[in-house]
């Protein structure tokens, strides 16, 4: 649970993410990770900020989720505590309890309503959670309230990532700037459609939450749910988008308001990119896998398909191992249970077709293929020849190093 | 692709399976795997064979499949010959055209209409299959046609396996006794709910194919479809039962006969002995897993659940370094999407409580957990508080091993 060796696919720098009005953020080391490391993040909101969260659909959820997921019905939000080392999943109701000690003291401490402070905690599951830990820090958290904090903030809600993930964009509402920037953390059970590990996303834009939530859920749906590491998804996931309402820009009331365009694609831009490097941070991961899928019956069997391929150990060793096997992503695609043109279904790699109606390309290379598969970045093209839905989803390679990560996490 | 280190988890020997009267088998080494290992097996069937198959759902299945799905539903056979090396698997016309020749040549060497031989082939994806290296050895292998050649059969259906797998019963059918042996072969590609890999079981018993169908459908839902390597499904699966109908017992006109009540049993312990030697060669296993679920809404839910724990890379990866990271269960069972009492799921490890009511037992001790871990065979029991629903499935730990096979299987 310590930074390890940095991903070799990992961004050269944590990218200046400006100031967004309205937001402030401290971190502490409370010594729930390993001593002396960053696992603290408190986030101040101006009065009026609204917040709107997807979550895990997990059955199994964290006490923190599932209060998270009802706050954001509401909409409102002051305060942010996050806690890593400790998921306080599986805790019962002594997790419960630890919850609401912490909400309770961050409300006083903050003077803002309890039911309008998120919480996430992430880390092992089934411990108890030592809030005395972080409440003896909320004092000295509240001091170091400042803007720009995000790259200490994107340290301290880490696991096992190997470095902090931030992005931001700058775009227009109107004629008026506005700020997006996000943190993310997580770099094992990623899986799709579940608002796969933590991300926090912060705006000085004044959005009311239906028009967030819609916006939200599709940004979602091709940026976090587009990606996997290894199909495992975690009881403590969750992004949540903070709109502070500083920026005096135009009202807003309609998600397809047409001068939201340009905030919408910000948006997008800035939650692929976290999500991209929650891949790039991929347990283990040494290549970046870019899954393309046409000719569907529909969008969603376009990503079925993809996930196949994406989640499929076989394909994923392959790629680790630098071998074209294609036959194994016809594999993948056969298991996927989508309607799939077997006798005219294509197949490239990279630029290279290899596949195509039903079988190899006539005459066909393997040797540019081969050198292709040692690229860092590799991008698998199938076309169905069914319909017109089509899918792009992310995931890496699955080597020893996932292995080696994964086989002793604890100890 | 060669028979590498037996897996640990082998059993020590290959069974004395007794002759099934009614079938004769010869192998031969055709050239088609490396140089010298046997690929290909003969079997002849007598006059009067019934054959019953369960085969992969996968939509890129191979020709061979098809056809042998089709041949299954009249249910008369004379004859099966598979080689192993190349699966014939998406290679368009070509690969038809591979097929009819092969079925033809084995038609006219053995005498017996070409509608009543079944095919299977096994290996690499995506090649043309080398059919005269077949054919040319046709003549031999009819001239060393004889009984009890198991272990030759199983070894040269084989492919990246590390020991041949075979299993028999002798049972009675009202007081006539008859026996059933089976071969398989498969140790990636494994996985659920898709007649995973091949095998091939025979019989002395004369059944009709209505009622072999039902009870090998029931069977199979019990062993192989409840198994998982890697949640990767083969494009060549399928389960096979010949049924000679040499013995002379009474007649069989229902799958509900009392009469088959043995028979059913032993079928369905040749075919989970089968299935576990499967597991236990899994690609790189170092430990044999059973996963039991109960208390689920239905069984059909508490395999879901099996399977969602079975195929999770970080339970599998947790079982492989030894680590009671019960967590990671709570987690499976989480995205499994099945209904659960969080707050009174049970988990067992060994016979050890390490979760009830929502969160770890009172006063859990992890050290005779941790012990418990080191053994070959580690069995995990769920209680999902819901209903009466039960499953048990069987899978394998996620070792470096893994990694090394997949990621260089053809080079």
């Amino acid at each position: 649970m310590s930074m390890g060796k940095k991903s070799p696919l990992a961004p050269i720098d944590f990218p200046e993410i400006p100031e967004i009005p309205g937001v402030k953020i401290a971190t502490e080391a409370c010594g729930i990770k390993d001593k002396g490391r960053k696992d603290l993040m408190l986030a101040e909101f101006e009065k009026g900020t609204r917040a709107v969260g997807v979550f895990t659909k997990s059955k199994t959820a964290a006490a923190s989720v599932n209060w998270c997921r009802r706050r954001s019905e509401i909409g409102r939000a002051r305060a942010l505590i996050v806690n890593s080392g400790n998921a306080n999943a599986f805790t019962g109701i002594a997790g419960e309890r630890s919850l609401h000690r912490t909400l309770e003291k961050v409300s006083s401490t903050l003077s803002v309503p309890k039911s309008q402070v998120f919480m996430a905690s992430t880390g092992v599951i089934g411990e108890r959670l030592p809030e005395q830990k972080i409440i003896k820090n909320l004092g000295r958290l509240k001091k170091n309230l400042a803007p720009r904090k995000w790259k200490a903030a994107a340290a301290a809600i880490s696991t096992t990532d190997t470095f902090p993930k931030g992005a931001y964009r700058r775009t227009l509402i109107g004629n008026t700037p506005v700020t997006i920037g996000g943190i993310a953390k997580g770099s094992g059970m990623i899986a799709p459609d579940m608002a796969t590990m933590l991300s926090f996303i912060f705006t000085d834009a004044k959005i009311p939450p239906f028009v967030l939530r819609t916006i939200m859920r599709r940004a979602t749906e091709r940026s976090f749910n587009a990606i996997t590491v290894d199909g495992d998804t975690s009881t403590s996931d969750m992004v949540v988008l903070f709109s502070t309402g500083i920026a005096n820009h135009l009202r807003i009331d309609s998600p397809g308001a047409s001068a939201l365009r340009n905030f919408r694609n910000a948006l997008e831009e800035v939650m692929i990119d976290l999500a991209h490097q929650v891949v790039r941070d991929g347990e283990g991961a040494s290549k970046f896998v870019t899954v393309e899928v046409v000719g569907a019956e529909s969008a969603k069997a376009a990503k079925r398909v993809g996930f196949a391929i994406a989640n499929s150990p076989l394909v994923k060793t392959a790629v680790a191992g630098e071998d074209p096997n294609w036959g194994r992503i016809v594999m993948a695609i056969g298991k996927s249970g989508e309607n799939v043109n077997r006798d005219r279904l294509q197949i490239r790699i990279g630029d290279t077709p290899v596949a195509k109606n039903g079988a190899v390309v006539p005459g066909y290379d393997e040797a540019p293929v081969a050198k292709y598969m040692k690229s860092q970045e590799i991008d698998i093209h199938v076309d169905l020849c069914i319909g017109r839905g089509t899918a792009i989803v992310w995931t890496c390679d699955l080597t020893h190093d996932y292995i080696s990560i994964n086989a002793d996490y604890r100890s």
